[in-house]
This record gives structure tokens, C-alpha cells and sequence, in this order.
């Protein structure tokens, strides 16, 4: 441990304040700093989650994400910019660490499942004293307002994000008995000719913002075509005997 | 709505009492009647983690596991006996419902993720004002103390239950990035094969009693081989540019 500061890794949920745990509303009030991603000119959606926890002392530091709308993700460039935006990140936080302060990172949902946190975590677990606070997942969340029980029994739940190839999205959802789709936006159409094709359609149910004031959900079916917000994913209930 | 009472499915999280939501913590505060699952002459470690915030007029309604341990679970008189308890738990919490009570259900994790809970809410939530409050499953608790990133960016994660056959097992271990695999116990000597057959058994990292006071892990490949306490899983980490 190269330093006398404490790196928290704080799940903040899926959207609901109430849907901090214990520990993490601790952990935020207790912080001397707290770090949260951001896009440039936004407040940053984990740091609206817990506005009413942070203390009148705690030093903010936001992490602005580069501006790469104008790259395609594939793009060695994009690549490039973000490696650069997680190790220019992880230095800022290991600064205030050095100077042996707790700095408390909000994590949207839970932090190592597909979390930005994971970029700093993997940079500074290792050379200062860490700690990493679960939170509720967006997909329990979700199935949890939806009154969906998504698995029981023997079986297998797929996380899947949206983002892959229609064949294997559609492989995929052949080949389980549940199945979360993550990261839906612009791929809602791909999505759903996917469902189509593995017979899984009907039972899909969409929900947006799940948890949040302005939650809403819908059979994907019903749902009129279009893209989805960013804060929105696809559940196909398991559980042989509930459908 | 037949009745005036509320059904409200509680997530008690994997372990540590600080691991409940602030919405737990609430709800069971504020519930007239508190039910949860245990084992005859147990007091059920739903309850355990939430004692301290039962109150002195909370009305405790325990639901008995019936004594099953003679019989097969794939024997017909397993499954008419488990289904009999169910339909007399949701009695139970019924007639509490109709006198207009508030019942929080306690589910050990996330309520609707291959919880005892879900058995009530499929017989009562079409009949009843309903709530379910989300969790942190036992997979998020355990990679978060084992601080393991668990999916990034496209990765897929399988949630495989370990009473899985062991050629299915090791088929989708081959054929994911990441998994969790649940209900370890006396499948572990399996769960082992069909990891190494995959060559996946390096990377695998057992947990048990994960955010409990007595919380374990280690790598799978140096655990002993033998029986494996209730509370316990297996990790296999996805996120390639992390292995
Ligand atoms: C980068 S991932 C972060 C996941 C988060 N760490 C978790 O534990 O769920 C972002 C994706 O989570 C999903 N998501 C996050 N919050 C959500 C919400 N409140 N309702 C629906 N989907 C949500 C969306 O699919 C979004 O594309
Ligand atoms: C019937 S399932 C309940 C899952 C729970 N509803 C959840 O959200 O995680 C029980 C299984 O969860 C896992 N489990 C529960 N608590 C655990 C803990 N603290 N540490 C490790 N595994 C745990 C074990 O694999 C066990 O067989």
C-alpha cells in the first residue's frame, strides 16, 4: 500500500435515493472526496442519486468523459481517448489518496458489473487500501418494479448486452431459460428482431428508467418501434411454472 | 384488490446488515407483520440479519420448510409437499393481508432472483397491493469483497445454478465470458470438473458466507475438494483486458 487514503468503491443503485444501501449512505457522508463520471456540462446521474447525502465539506471531483461522439467505438482513436481518460482519472483520485484522504467513487447500479468505477479499481486496488460497496444492480431493480420473478430453481439467467451481433444475441436467447438485455438505446430494433427470432418475444417486458420518478414499462411487444433512452434494458422472465 | 393489507417482498441482502437498503430498513420498521423461511428449530438467517430492526409490536410469522430430507427432490411426494407449503405460507400471509395489515416478506438477497419469495408473490401479488424492494443478490456481495470486476463493455455473464447436469455445466462455462455459479454445496466436486473440462478452473473464485462476519474466498484450484457450506458460490471473472 503505497498510500495512507482509502479508495470506497459506492454503488448507488439503480435510481431510487432509497436504494442506497446503509453502508453506502455512511461511506458518502463520511468521504473527504468524492469522484463521480460525468458527460462535460451534466451533473453526472450517481452524484443526483445522493445530492442530499454529500456534506458541505466533501471535495467534489468530477470525471469528464472525452467528447468522442464524432469516433466510432471500433476506431483505435476512441481507444485511445478513453485509456487515456481512465489513467488521467485514476491519477487525479490517486492524488487526494496519497494525501490520505477516503475518497468515495459513485458507481451507478453496482459497481464491478459493468461499471466505469471498474477502470479505476483495476489501476489502484492494488497500491491503496480499497473497499467496494455492492449496490442494486439496474436489472434487479427493474424485475423488482416490474413484480417479475426473473429465476427459480435450475434456471440460467444471461446477462446479455445489446450492444452484440444480432446472430449471437439471437443465439443466446435460444439457448437460455432468462435473460437481462443491457445497454438497449439505439439497439432496440436489433433487439427485438432477435427476440423475434428465438421465440421470445412475447414474453420480453421493456422498462425504462426503472426505479426512477419517471419510471415507466411496457410489454415489448406493444412498444412502438424507436430508439430507447440510456437508461433502459429488455427482461425474459424464466421460471417455467410462472409463465 | 381483495383485501386492504400490502404485500411487501423484502430484499435482506447476502449477509452484513449494512448491506440493506434504506427502503428495508423502512419497511420493516414500519411492518405489521414480519414473515420469513427457516428451517424447523432455526431461527432463518433472513431474520438473523435483520433482527435489530424488528420492532416490539412486529407480529413474527415464521414459514417452516417441511422436513423433506428422507425424499428425493425429483420424487412427486417432494414436490406435493413443497407445494402444499407454499399454498398454507400464502394462507397465512393472506389472512394477514385481508385484516388489513402490512406484511413484509423477508428474502434473503434479491427477493425475485431464485428466492422463496417468489412463491408467495406468484400466488398473492394478482390479489393484493404489492411491493417488491430489491436486494443485493449474492453475487454482487461476493465479487465486491472479493474486489473482482466481473463483466465490462460487451461481455456476456451466465448465471449457472451448480445442480446443473455436468456436461450442461461445463457447455456453457465454455461458452461465456463470465459466470456465477450458484448452489454450490455438495455439487462443488462437479462444479470443479466441469470448470476444468471448460479451462476455465484458473480463473474460478470460490466464496462463502460472502459480507458475513465469517466471509471466505480463495482460488477454486486451491480450495480442498469436499462439501461446500450453504452459503457459498463461484466466480469466473469476465473482462479480458483484466484476466
Ligand atoms: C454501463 S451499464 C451500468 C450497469 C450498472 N453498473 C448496474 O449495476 O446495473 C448501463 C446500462 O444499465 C442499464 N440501466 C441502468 N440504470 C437503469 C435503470 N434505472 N433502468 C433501466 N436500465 C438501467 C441500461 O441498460 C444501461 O445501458
Ligand atoms: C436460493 S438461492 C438465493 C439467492 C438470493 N435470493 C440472491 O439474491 O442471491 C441460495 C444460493 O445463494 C448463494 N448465496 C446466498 N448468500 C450467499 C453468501 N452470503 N455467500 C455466498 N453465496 C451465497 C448460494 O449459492 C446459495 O446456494
Amino acid at each position: 500500500m503505497s498510500g495512507a487514503g482509502r479508495l470506497i468503491g459506492v454503488g448507488t443503485g439503480p435510481g431510487d435515493p432509497e436504494l442506497l444501501t446503509v453502508k453506502a449512505v455512511k461511506a458518502i457522508e463520511a468521504a473527504d472526496v468524492i469522484a463521480y463520471f460525468a458527460k462535460r456540462g451534466r451533473g453526472g446521474n450517481g452524484r443526483a442519486i445522493v445530492e442530499h447525502l454529500i456534506g458541505r465539506d466533501a471535495v467534489m471531483l468530477p470525471l469528464y468523459y472525452p467528447v468522442t461522439t464524432e469516433i466510432e467505438k471500433s476506431e483505435a482513436e476512441y481507444r485511445r481517448q478513453i485509456t487515456d481518460f481512465y489513467e488521467e482519472s485514476a491519477a487525479a483520485v490517486a492524488a487526494h489518496l496519497d494525501a490520505g484522504r477516503a475518497v468515495a467513487v459513485l458507481s451507478e447500479g453496482d459497481p464491478l458489473f459493468y461499471g466505469s468505477y471498474m477502470h479505476l479499481h483495476v489501476r489502484l486496488a492494488s497500491r491503496y487500501a480499497t473497499e467496494v460497496i455492492p449496490g442494486i444492480s439496474a436489472m434487479s431493480g427493474c424485475w423488482s418494479v416490474a413484480g417479475i420473478p426473473i429465476v427459480q430453481g435450475d434456471d440460467v439467467l444471461s446477462v446479455l448486452p445489446g450492444t452484440m451481433a444480432e446472430q449471437e444475441l439471437e443465439r443466446r436467447l435460444s439457448d437460455t431459460q432468462a435473460a437481462v438485455i443491457m445497454k438497449v438505446g439505439r439497439n432496440l430494433p436489433k433487439i427485438r428482431r432477435a427476440l423475434q427470432a428465438s421465440g421470445r418475444l412475447a414474453e420480453a417486458v421493456y422498462v425504462e428508467r426503472g426505479t426512477m420518478a419517471n419510471a415507466a414499462m411496457i410489454k415489448l411487444a406493444d412498444r412502438p418501434e424507436g430508439d430507447a433512452p440510456y437508461f433502459s434494458l429488455v427482461l425474459v422472465p424464466g421460471w417455467e411454472s410462472n409463465r
